[in-house]
């Protein structure tokens, strides 16, 4: 009666279809549903406050793109079976399925040594036994073991679904037009380039295309600077590490009263010191899997009434988007090494939150060195191509179109420091 | 530092400035700042996945066109002095401070014969206690006491900032772009008509501006059938009340550990029987400021564990979106009165979820039978006015311009029955 | 090399896809090629300044819309062979290729008793003849002889692939966003009803589109009165056809002198008499297809040096968009009938433009008393049809759903008066 | 009655109100008004079929953001009085005014050693003659002898509102949705920089926009790749210099009768050799304020018919877009010198448009060979200056944030071929 498609109605990409059966089932399933409560940018949409977006509309958007980019290859008479599709369309959907509460923010807050990639494969391959093995074909594209490699660039790569679409969506939902990317473009001129005995297949774009790529890597660069690494995000990030941070050592030294209240699947990961090698416990995918953003808002809402002084100020400070300062460069003498942490300590005896027994306990949770790092382009690894009109692939850094990507591929260092807006 | 206004990125408007001192002090309030932990639509954003913004950023908006507004007005010659912009911008900012988690689907269960409007009015009256007074014009122009009572035309009426910024912003986010409004030509064209002994000043629309009025009301109409009151969501909005109602009962009942683990803000309004005359009572007010959608998530997430097998259900289908089904329309014989709850038992026995002896007492929480209702224009209240180009005011439903107003000034009435998927 | 389609960058519907071969060719023709130099809003330009786009686009556009609303029927079901996607495409391309300059202010003006749909239809034979009947099936969808007759309603019908894309279109160079339409779902909600014994088969669209249709039919409303019958483009065109008449009165005086220099092509329909009788004459088509609005804009520039101070002062107020003023209703004491006519009498011996014996002839070329007239809504003419959820069809202006359409479904008309702003 | 502006509806920017008055009254001179005829994109909507839109349009945006600016810079402090408001406006109004028919397709080929600059200047001077020197301070800012020198800046420089108009506008109408510029953010981080001894004051852009600039940079650059250098729009460049520079080889050779029936205004710059020498000459400029799109166009459609083959054929190839193929890069064997000039030679014979004795001379109007230049960025001239977080200013070369913009400050060369696609 419905036809062979779900219409979600979706403010970026217009009206996504969904294929009803397995694809359908996965978008129902806990692990897709529970990216509902995991917002896109952690502590971003305190900062630009019309990005409350989930990873939910994410995870459907890429998979939206992968269908757009298989059928314009199919068009240009690359063959792709229905099977292929589907695993593609899957995989796309669920490339980000391991992401935890406030995405990056917390990433390495929860088990230690751990990267979200890790947490999907391994929800993937429980998803894939609770299917019977219908998502073979999709982790053999996930883990790059399909013949046809082409397919994991698509998954995952600089020039793939997901970057395509968090970069169109973000900036959307931020109104950081200048973020906006040319998805339709690149899409429409991607090719995959038959191999031979010294290279395999592999997806291309077009010499015409060329302009779009470089303009989506400075948008990236852009998104990076402007939003994902904003000083006020950085900021939200680092009050919200030293509340997990608090509560951690407050669980070491058995002073479980100060922390209490708090939401179960939080404290699990807070009590136990997991790592990456505890990934396939089944009750840490359990717990993983039941964990999301409302966890973290809830248990802040209770340690605002700690009787840790240091705690109830960093969960209000969370709460009430009453975040640190960060400043950019380390050359300001007021801020030399020791005086930076003096003018700190003054401020916490000061406001109360502190006493001087344990203010060399405490002040780590108010200041913070660090450098946000971003490289708009890796010329090292799996470099995007464009193929030249004479056939030949260039790589991107040497296309006669792309003067400037050479000065994307570095390590761009921009080193910090974070403390109370109060001492300043 | 940093100027006279605090910059915010807005999808939907652009730029907003927040004046510094009283209207940036407000924002950083807990109980502006709680607004970012409200969806703006309810269970809405399960059925439009885009629309996951909260009330935030909806009362940013409202004050951004109010300001528009009173600075076209002041350029059409109507003085407005420093005060009473301020005082509008704060009614604006704080016009549904009072809205509860999400918002209309648990208006009604938390604090019965209760309105959000009683709470947003409390609310500014204890920050105005907090803030020595500050607020008093803003009450005023609340209240519809200040003698220019064109400002509360403003703040609430059925062209007031509210409604043009959210109809703007919730196309936005849902990707309805028919629910789009011509915002900025409707300000435009207000105008304050001086009055005279026999009415006093109002705000109406030019002539030119009634077409653009005309489409908001059809705007405002198609949003209400297409989204605020889409089956899905209605659907959904049945189950979460179906759930406080289960809980309410295992309470009563002396059921506690049936409902145990929950939010605590959460179980403070669903174990006492507070309705609107409570509103004034410190503890609630405090409780209301404490509570949020996260409360309401994290409850749900503990009672998919409860041993009740239907508030188990009725959790885990909110959570999984596998909402019931709805159908509009009452003359389907399958549906008849008594066969439809038969059907439902039916249902509810062969899946395990309830037992013969507790049928009479759970099939109520699987079957609803209700109507929306919706008047996408009442002339009877606060009725918009058209200055014609003789310089008399029509009432819209009789100005040359807008023929058919008048059609939209009647109630429309849709039952509908609203059932699990699972008996169809 | 280039696939098998050519990829046009449109800003409205963005990538449009169009076929090599027939398609592509057609595009290519002299008579579509000469679409790019005829403004699709005919004088609205001068009104609404970013409206400039030409009927190019919105043929392009059209045809883009064909081929969504084809695919989707397709995916639904319906079957569609490539000979008739094609001819549904260029029947959409086509439709509207008999447009002349300055689209509808002169259609009345070149021939008498026509109707631009004969001249589309005369070119489209002229066609299909130099394809060698490449074009059969496409003229018989136009003309309705095709069986399968909802081909034809997709080309023209009060909810065709026309309207969808010149609303869309035209409210994207307005920049008046109220008259935006939600194109994809209505294409989406389309559905082709088998027909029985008592009917046809026919395009419906689902009960879930009918509000997103009623707000089409609400935003085309708004276009007219917004828009297309704005009272500066009612202006503007009088100005119009007050030169092309004073130009054909100096021709038949034998004034020949006070005209020369104009376009030819232009001077070959004023000096003859051509009505719709003569459509099918060779002269009279191919000077029709070598006739665009720059031989009218052309002609305007060098008559405003005309020794005929009328036609100089009406040539010069097109150039300049110094049109007259428009005023609605007629009860305006001030311009009664008669007295207004002495006004502009006044006015033209002022300025030196008459001299008291041509006043007579004169004046009417500066006075004009017309009524607009739109019908939103034609109920008796190929109604558009809602499936209801009971699998009949329901006549829009009954359907559930839609309560306004009866409002709209009546001829609206707006007398008014234009003049010289001078006099005022 | 009308309040103090008149609003105009701009697809780009919203609603924009001209100030009554001088501004308005420059908005309705002839020299303005004649921009509608002239568009922006030269030949570049036979490429992108969105991108009809007029240098009218422009000039108003223009103007729009330089309100914008000076309104947000006085917010800051800056004080700026009534007349250099409007002075500012009006110099962003007319900076193009200019600009002739196709723009720059064939700024160099109606006076020789011409750049528009200099007809700007010169029609500023002509309309402040008329205004009886209303426009002295236009003036003088325009000159860059006004005494507050970033007003200059403002009116040109490389971050003037002529490009961020421009970029922002021609990315609406193409559909390049990558080249969209943020606009706003970057009007918002504008700021004076006081100037001392050794500087004088100049806008500058505050740290937090330097990406936003960063990336209006390469914007620029990628729309002048993919749309202004466009390959097709290189190709109908040289196809209508190629008309033009036939038409002046048939009058120096006195064969008149090759060319008849065109517009005066066009043929009075083709018959003499006007230089920038002769801009003050009145009836150049006559001439010029005259002359737009339609004088090219209407002669276009007359040559079709002339009894040289060529002129015909160029001519026709223009109307009917039947462009040459340009291709980048001169290393193909096929395209060697010499050896392209003896295909396209053989083409003219074998198409009838040339014979063995005329070759000679015909071929250079169906060859070109040429190179695009491009400099995204000139640090040598006007650099933009990025106020940095210790109150300096770093040229944008070398501020923190851009690390890019030395890679854009290079001239970036791309030789191409152009000939008949029928050779290839």
């Amino acid at each position: 009666m419905n036809g062979r498609f779900k219409i979600f109605s979706d403010p970026v990409h217009g009206f996504i279809s969904v294929p009803r059966g397995l694809i359908l089932d996965l978008v129902a399933s806990e692990e897709v549903q529970r990216l509902r409560r995991i917002r896109q940018l952690g502590v971003g949409h305190m900062v630009f406050p019309g990005a409350e977006h989930s990873r939910f509309g994410h995870a459907l958007g890429a998979m939206a793109l992968m269908h757009d980019a298989l059928t314009s290859l199919s068009e240009k008479g690359t063959e792709i079976s229905g099977p292929e599709m589907e695993a593609a369309l899957a995989a796309a959907l669920l490339h980000d399925v391991g992401h935890g509460p406030f995405s990056h923010t917390l990433e390495h807050e929860l088990l230690s040594d751990f990267e979200h990639e890790q947490m999907s494969r391994a929800l993937l391959g429980r998803m894939n036994d609770r299917l019977g093995g219908q998502l073979d074909l999709t982790l053999a594209i996930f883990d790059d073991t399909y013949e046809r490699r082409w397919f994991h660039q698509l998954v995952s790569s600089q020039l793939d679904m997901d970057r395509l679409d968090y970069l169109r969506r973000d900036s959307y939902y931020t109104g950081v037009v200048e973020g906006s990317v040319g998805v339709g473009r690149i899409i429409k001129t991607l090719v995959v380039h038959p191999g031979d005995r010294s290279a395999e297949d592999r997806i291309v774009v077009e010499a015409k295309g060329a302009y779009a790529v470089e303009n989506f890597l400075i948008a990236r660069r852009l998104m990076y600077w402007q939003v994902y690494l904003h000083k006020t995000v950085l900021a939200g990030d680092f009050v919200l590490r030293s509340v997990v941070r608090r509560v951690r050592s407050h669980i070491l030294n058995n002073r479980a009263t100060l922390v209490e209240g708090a939401s179960e699947a939080f404290m699990f990961f807070l009590r136990h010191g997991y790592s990456s090698a505890d990934i396939d416990n089944t009750d840490v995918q359990d717990a993983f899997v039941s964990l999301d953003d409302t966890d973290i808002i809830y248990s802040l809402k209770r340690w605002v009434g700690s009787s840790d002084p240091v705690l109830a100020d960093l969960s209000r400070r969370m709460l009430l988007r009453d975040f640190f300062r960060v400043d950019f460069g380390v050359d300001n003498e007021k801020f030399a090494e020791g005086q930076l942490e003096d003018n700190v300590g003054n401020y916490l005896l000061q406001a109360g939150l502190s006493s001087p027994e344990r203010l060399f306990e405490d002040i780590p949770y108010y200041v913070h060195r660090s450098r946000s790092v971003h490289e708009a382009y890796d010329a090292k690894v799996d470099s995007i191509g464009v193929l030249n009109r004479s056939g030949q692939i260039d790589e991107l850094t040497i296309s006669e179109e792309t003067h400037i990507v050479s000065g994307l591929a570095k390590r761009q260092v921009r080193p910090f420091i974070c403390f109370p807006k109060e001492i300043d």
